[in-house]
């Protein structure tokens, strides 16, 4: 599914109107684009048309034109677009705690070169994984949280996101809720792992409010944050079965394995340009 | 994992000690009996000893004389026990309302020997389904039930499920709420399928819920009905994935074959006495 | 996911060439068509190009007639194409050995509305199901196979399909093989459930090589029919867990609800016009 | 299910007889042991009786007098057992080439006190993974294979796998076959991970003839090794779906997650006693 060099991924959404299909694959292929992949949706009950289309651009066009030359085309016909050109690879900040799998996780998957992204930082409110971060070559900063701090600590959070040019924040396992005006500052999405099914054990603690329950399987789900706790627009979910046999500490452990894939699918989707987010869902061209 | 004929399944549970697993294995030892299985678990939270034990007599005993033996045997070191003999088939009662999905699946598992029960008859709340309760041979009642009429109509229910000798109520996507002092009156287990991942989306309209908050994943949850809706405890759950791309309609439509599945699951787990509820969970010796 | 009426529906493929998405879409559009779905494949290994497209026609013209200029342009395109119409509901023969569980499940799902056909007759090589399948009242005609009399026994089944008009012949655990000469003859698709998930357990008795192979799942695998046994193209598969405590019996047993699940699947797709086979693999948009 | 200090954990297999279970649970008992788990199975058609069972040893009793009685008492009953006591942490060497995913993904649970072993050391026939092994403090040795130095080789990993004291060794994608000889001279077990469903596509490149045949999910299999290729006892198989939208370089990415997670839950399992090889099988006590 990786897109060769030299493609344009455009994801758009606006009013649902005839001819938006044929409209876009037109202008691309009159322009000596070729189409790739093209993925439709609409959402029959509120009108809206959603494409994913990536397209080979023509060999005597640059890719920053043929991008500023869809956007305009797009946004001549009522619609937004978010276009990637498959040579740039997103910034991308870690924030974590203490938990270590999911930071691990991804940054070996991008040194795999399953992740199409730079991971530019770590920022953290404990220092646990600064060694780790080094031995990896990555800049990692100990921002502390507390309370009072707050304030200050989101601002210099900020800071640093904005000094390494971060277009997007991953949360992996990160302890502390992100206020409403640190999103708003911030301008770029931020993807989080909850250890849960949402909207089941949304909040503190899921798997023990999961082992105090009794439920049979556990879930994880990434998604994108927003000012409400827990509740932004799903991207991504899976659960495993658990039993009696299984304690705290199992949920714990078996949720870890889960809460890694969950993220990395999440954030890899979010990288090709696959995930459009509008209202409290998500629309996943995968 | 059918037993085979002239076995006993006991199902214990009771304050943890030193030695049970001895003392049970040597009783029926002694006594002459080859146990076949046997599956044991501590909740070390709450030093509750669980085990379910399955052997085959001893030729020169009946089983219902060794049955009380076990029984009071295990009463001497404080335990509660359900014991089944393998030869008998519990008498299970279904109420459906308008949905014949699982209606249907259970009834044709049990015809084709899936299920160890005798099915003795069906209530429901709309005439709908008589007529293929007829073509299954099996007695049909159709009881109304509306706000008024609920104590009355719970009566007649009650009176049903007793004339029918029901040991088992199986809920096969029956709408109505049933009544704590139902609960009460009728003494017998009753199992639920609830068409989500409980605990998210209780009550009314789960698969509207659920397409509304745009989860990734719809589930299905059987579990013993108590007095507070949808909150009993949980025997299975199981999940299909879905994605922007389905309505309502669709999630109801894919929610079927899980919600027939989820159940049919639950019973049998039930009719092999494997299920052992305590407190809010359950304990499943699958 | 189900059309709603007046629309067409259509499978293409063919060389790849830039600009297709753009032609099919571009000539729908001028006719007035109003595109709901529409999703592309390229085979970059082998150039070819798959669409399946569904457009709402416009009102001004018949469906048969826009189906017909739709095939027109597409072969002028160098594509094949096979169009179905929403409105209309292929006619599917089943042919059932002894087993009964695919069977009923096809018919209950029908019932339910589930599957956009007509099932319009069941051949069985035994009498089994003739009583089923009156009380479904649907035609049943037994035709005992053995070994001498297999080529006259064919020519009957082709003599009641073609009578019955099958479009889609779908074996419900059908336990003989089919000739390449019937095959051919009948010349309409065939799909099969194969109780293994193929390409391991080919051939007879798979959940016996399963169970002495020590495998920890056991699958089912649907898959259009070709005159080499159980290899065909295969449209969809899934799995269970098993373990060491499951007997063959067991896996019988547990491999009833994933044949059903998945035959049902597969003859979903494919009477939605949504699997294109080509060559040993198949293309599902789903 | 982590077992707590200070246990034992016995794996027995031997011929059935009567009071088996009752024997073992009566010798622990007498001797002041508290029994914590335990789990039996029957293999019908062969007669063997396989147990599972795990106690707290009395406190005035030391551990490894313990398992030598118990050693002791269970051969008098003509049964094998494999005794781990709970403080002891096997030493397992790794055998890698040059994918590094199941090389990080084992070493990083180990460090998170997930498996409970000590990993004692890194054998490769490609030097690539030296500077990370490094980089984890742990030994690497490059022993070069080539088809006239195989021999010379094995001979050189025996020495390196007798010095490390190594009890399990791991094949983390080791791209070579064992001989015969060399799995007869070692003389510990051996658990490999093969890229496939296993019996589907046992040899090389699965992903190939995986992508080639157009199944619908590809699998992993953690299985010991015998000195048939891929052809030893199963401990653990997963599948994931996978479409006609996937290219090998897909089913390979995807591959990797599903390589790691299976692996891994297949030495966890070997490393907690709860895996009994048998003949072409295994019974995991799960």
């Amino acid at each position: 599914m990786a897109a060769s060099a030299d493609t344009l991924i455009a994801l758009l959404h606006g009013p649902d109107q005839p001819g938006l299909v044929a409209k876009t694959a037109g202008w691309i292929f009159e322009r000596g684009g070729n189409i790739l992949h093209a993925d439709q949706h609409r959402d029959m009950e509120q009108g809206v048309f959603f494409q994913r289309i990536e397209w080979a651009s023509p060999p005597d066009e640059d890719l920053p034109s043929e991008r500023d030359a869809f956007a305009a085309f797009t946004a001549s016909l009522g619609m937004k677009a978010r276009i990637l050109l498959s040579g740039h690879r997103p910034r991308v900040a870690l924030m974590v705690s203490r938990a270590d799998h999911c930071f691990h996780d991804l940054i070996l998957r991008w040194k795999a070169r399953e992740l199409r992204c730079e991971i530019c930082g770590i920022l953290s409110n404990h220092p646990d994984l600064g060694d780790a971060a080094q031995g990896y070559g990555l800049p990692f900063v100990h921002i502390p949280v507390t309370r009072g701090s707050k304030p200050d600590a989101e601002a210099e959070q900020i800071h640093r996101l904005r000094q390494w040019g971060a277009e997007l924040v991953v949360l992996a396992r990160y302890m502390q809720i992100l206020s409403g005006p640190f999103l708003e500052t911030l301008g770029a999405p931020v993807i989080n792992i909850h250890h849960s099914f949402l909207p089941a054990f949304a909040g503190a603690r899921p798997y023990h409010q999961a082992h105090e329950r009794g439920v049979k399987l556990i879930g994880a789900t990434a998604h994108y944050v927003t000012a409400i706790l827990d509740d932004g627009p799903i991207i991504h979910q899976d659960v495993i079965r658990v039993s009696h046999r299984h304690g705290v500490e199992d949920l714990i452990r078996k949720g870890r394995h889960l809460e890694k894939s969950v993220l990395a699918q999440a954030v890899n989707w979010h990288l090709e340009n696959r995930v459009l987010a509008y209202g409290a869902k998500t629309v996943v061209f995968d």
